[in-house]
């Protein structure tokens, strides 16, 4: 299975186009962490391919939490004493606070200061604020908006529902030879927000549908379109026994701006997951940074916990949280851009390969080097220097000792795994390497804390 | 117990003037490796903490090594014909030649030479040298003093005595729950030099106050006050069985200076003490190095030699013999600073905390995060972004694993120790972590070679 | 036994003389991987050394290779229609392509042509080139050469012959106390090059001289003077069973340019070979550069191929195929150096004597510090400051706890191993180490994948 043949069998530009447009297509929906929000996203992403959804009531409890109520939200503005809307849900759905609560008043400025949010140091964006397990109300706006406010009356409204409902997710599973699972998860609750997480929930639906095309799977793949944080959790604690399943995963996350990539490993540190991004980033012709795992972040933070302490890192191209458009109106369908999807889901095509071909080859013939000469084998395209293929056969046959994966011998040799991976194919067709068929992971992830 | 909660009760530059102050006290005694000068200075500081003074025969064998004869000195100068004294043991104990055998002679310059030692390269300075284990005697001057001298005769005398008596060295043993000990060491037989070691006596002796001074000791401590090399070898001897009690040790010397710190590491090289200083300094605002170690140095040669291979570091600002006053007159009291001693102090009772706090706790809630927002653990000051405390709580959590200590997790977070351990209380009296109590260097620490 | 000890004893720049004066005998051979020129190679070197000449006659099967026709060649020149030569082998045996199929025929310059080989970018230069797996006949030539020549007929003649015989190689074993081996080999086919590879001939000869010189060799010692590739493969094909007691393995190859060493080590990365010329080249105060195994340069890549995996690196001066005169007529006498070539076989000899001498001793005295001034050996030179000499004693004292190497003790000190071997000698001479008189490397090198 080669995700990269069939991605490059089309233009990427035109692949970056097709991500935009259904970044696009989501960015108006009011998301939150449960509610029709969420639910229209879901069926959004359900057309491109065949996602379960699941719903899980209101009051179940998951590990340490509780599944909180369900939010919808019709309307929201303040208007002036005349009538006029001056700040208004339909123009924008970060104006109001994600989750507030039904509120329908009329009450003087500096009873309703307290309720607003602004950012002062970027006058024109309206901030992202969230109150999701404390009930209030309130209104996020620009900081210039806030200024134009006069002393006077102004009638608030919030025409928002929080009830006894569902949280809902949505889940795509598709087998493979092996019950060992490669997990990519990403989470869907933020509104109009598209570098996060839009960004994420395209490119992730993308990698599916290329997964989907293979017939020849070694992994069974599972993609998780959640709620962040409840989502995750609430994942977890219903498929806490098959977790264990998870041999490789990956959350992401801001995956579609014009930074450079960064990868935070897993808790484990040195999983397999963690060497095959580092290993397809060094050779993907993009900036990148490798950075430790911390216990904050996306839902790398769950996964991670030390009870799970599953093999998933995060990754991103900026880093949430360190780009000053992070949770404002400013990450809008502009701060995300179609050659930054596309290369995203290169990366993400790429890690899959590897994982599927990272296997543990025995030379068959480990007395000397085998002649290549008479195989046709050796610099086949002639001169003094022998080129990369040939290199990546040599480093083949030297390490294929049994020990050594093909994803070892490519971070020893500093050759790209797909010309490792190319020279295995072709030393096996000539009958110099033998394979049991496992793959590198099997052997040797065990559950580490 | 916390000494720096007890410390920082007190004003610093207080602290720091009463160090000095005794460092003042002790400087003029003519102290060498045995004889009534260390048993003064072992008196003053027994003024301080109950300090228990050991007295060996000469003769006495210590491993290879045998306690030397006692040295005691009343007098020595070098007088003109005239009578008038060029060079007088009563207005600096550095002019003679430490363990100078008696004598008392008139003798021609180019006799007296022989016994002459200076410094010309600091031609103010009087340098400062010993003989031991060589009978002679001799004269430390300045190279000016020097210069001066004519070709006439000069009488000399040197009203020391060498005879049998004792080595005598000071010990104050603190009993903790544990047998396990930590052990501070320094040398107290130099005579009038500030840094190297008064520094070193001062500030231990005012760390064994400090400690005396907590009830709820963990760990037994045990501080010594010994002659340079003979004395660590003699308590070694005498303690050869029980050595092993040591857990964590540190040797301190040259520890008053403006220079920043520098930690040489235990022959270990990974022990807890090693790891607990590095992690100190790294937070204690000051310049400070690691250095390798070597077997040359000050008693950690003894207690680190392979035999014993005690996990005893040596903590300095200045290296010895690295600044040019050092083992000379000009290692004075205005070379050792009152806000460096204080400075010192808050080092090594920083590093005591860490020892007695370095706990391995296990999250009772492993399985995803839990919910601290509802214990009202989860940004307590509010804003966007995390600050140290809620940070310092989640590393905790996800590390406390039963098999990560705090200082794995201080280490591994890059946070300092205080703000993990003050995470760890919150966390357990919140009845998220659990502990069994024992202290982290208990389960790690075999006796290795 | 101390190698460095006996050729310090000459004058270096002698030394480097007559190995350069070796270098020029051997010169002019015409050389190739079997026929006549290699045996009159391995005649001279035998007038040196009591070589032992094994040939291997054409067809054996070699692991997965097969010993090929032998070739010789008594003339080859290309000729104008009047009989004049334009390009003649007796000028340069560069100018045939190595291994050539006899031919003899008067064609056009088109025809010519595709059997022509310059260099471009070095116009006044010959390239070398082999074609010894694929019969055919060639002429190699400097590019302003071949611009001379004019569009008419040309007669050429390649009097060469290409039939059944024999693959011929030296070899020269000196036995030692024990049966495990220090293995030395270079390979012996190229024709008049002398970086590539005379420079490795002769230093392996006088290499060679030297250990036999010595009574008390602990390490049995082979050289090889063998063809590239083929000559490994079939050494190591004939002695498959005994190729394990090779302890520690040196190819030597273009070791007499003025540049810096290059150590390559071998694919285990850190056997004893490795450290031990890492070691010499730190002190050997030469710019010298090490660099990780790959499986390509010269016979390290049979040695170290993963049926044998034998520690076996390989050093260098400049690295084959970096520098322009790489298998050009430039690699002449003039590109290699007397002071380079004694400086190598110094390298060498120095990897040797520490081969020899690298014991794990124990310290008889581990509990403190043995009193060494008793015993005058401490700071035999007086003065404040320990010098090179009292400081690797106590180094060997600390760290001899049976456990350490020689080797170990001058990494970690950072002392040249000289140095810490003199002190070993020097202490156990006092009684203070014993030494089972095991070498280190028997204790620690498993045959390892």
């Amino acid at each position: 299975m080669r995700l990269l043949n069939e991605l490059d069998k089309d233009d990427l530009t035109k692949v970056g186009r097709t991500l935009h447009s259904f970044a696009a297509e989501l960015y108006p929906i009011c998301r939150s962490i449960t509610g029709n929000g969420i639910r229209q996203t879901l069926a959004l992403i359900g057309n491109q391919i065949p996602l379960q959804t699941v719903e899980v009531p209101t009051g179940t409890p998951v590990f340490d939490w509780t599944v909180p109520k369900e939010w919808n939200i019709r309307d929201a503005y303040i208007s002036k004493p005349n009538g006029k809307r001056i700040l208004d849900f339909r123009d924008c759905n970060l104006h109001v606070l994600n989750y507030s609560s039904p509120v329908h008043a009329t009450i003087p400025l500096n009873e309703l200061r307290p309720h607003l949010f602004t950012l002062p140091q970027y006058p024109e964006w309206v901030p992202y604020r969230t109150s999701y397990y404390q009930e209030t109300w309130g209104f996020c706006l620009s900081d210039n908006q806030m200024l134009n406010l006069k002393n006077e009356d102004y009638e608030v409204c919030i025409d928002s529902t929080l009830e006894d409902g569902q949280l809902t997710y949505g889940e795509y599973y598709l087998p493979g030879r092996s019950a060992d699972e490669v997990l990519v998860s990403c989470h869907a609750c933020h509104p109009s927000l598209a570098n996060d997480n839009l960004s994420g929930l395209v490119v992730a639906a993308y990698l599916a549908k290329l997964v989907a095309q293979q017939q020849n799977r070694h992994y069974s793949y599972r993609f998780l379109f959640v709620p962040g944080t409840i989502g995750a959790i609430t994942w977890l604690a219903k498929n806490r026994e098959n977790a264990g399943r998870v041999r490789h995963g990956l959350v992401l996350t801001c995956i579609g701006d014009a930074g450079g990539f960064h990868y935070k490993k897993s808790r484990r540190g040195n999983a397999e997951i963690d060497r095959a991004v580092a290993q397809v980033l060094r050779h993907c012709g993009e900036p990148h940074e490798i950075l430790e795992f911390s216990p904050y972040g996306y839902d790398e933070r769950q996964f991670c916990s030390p009870g799970f302490n599953l093999p998933v890192g995060c990754l991103m191209r900026s880093v949430w949280g360190s780009f000053p458009e992070y949770h404002t109106s400013a990450d809008n369908l502009d701060f995300i851009r179609p050659e930054q999807l596309a290369g995203s889901l290169r990366v993400c095509a790429g890690v899959v390969d590897l994982l599927e071909n990272n296997r543990r080859y025995c030379n068959q013939i480990p007395y000397c080097e085998p002649q290549l000469g008479k195989r046709n084998l050796y610099r086949s395209t002639g001169g003094d220097a022998i080129g990369t293929e040939t290199s990546a056969r040599l480093w083949v046959l030297n390490f294929s000792d049994g020990e050594h994966s093909l994803l070892d011998i490519a971070e020893r040799s500093g050759l790209p795994f797909a010309a490792i991976s190319d020279a295995a194919e072709v030393l096996s067709l000539a009958g110099l390497l033998s394979c049991n068929h496992a793959i590198a992971g099997e052997h040797r992830n065990h559950r580490q804390f």
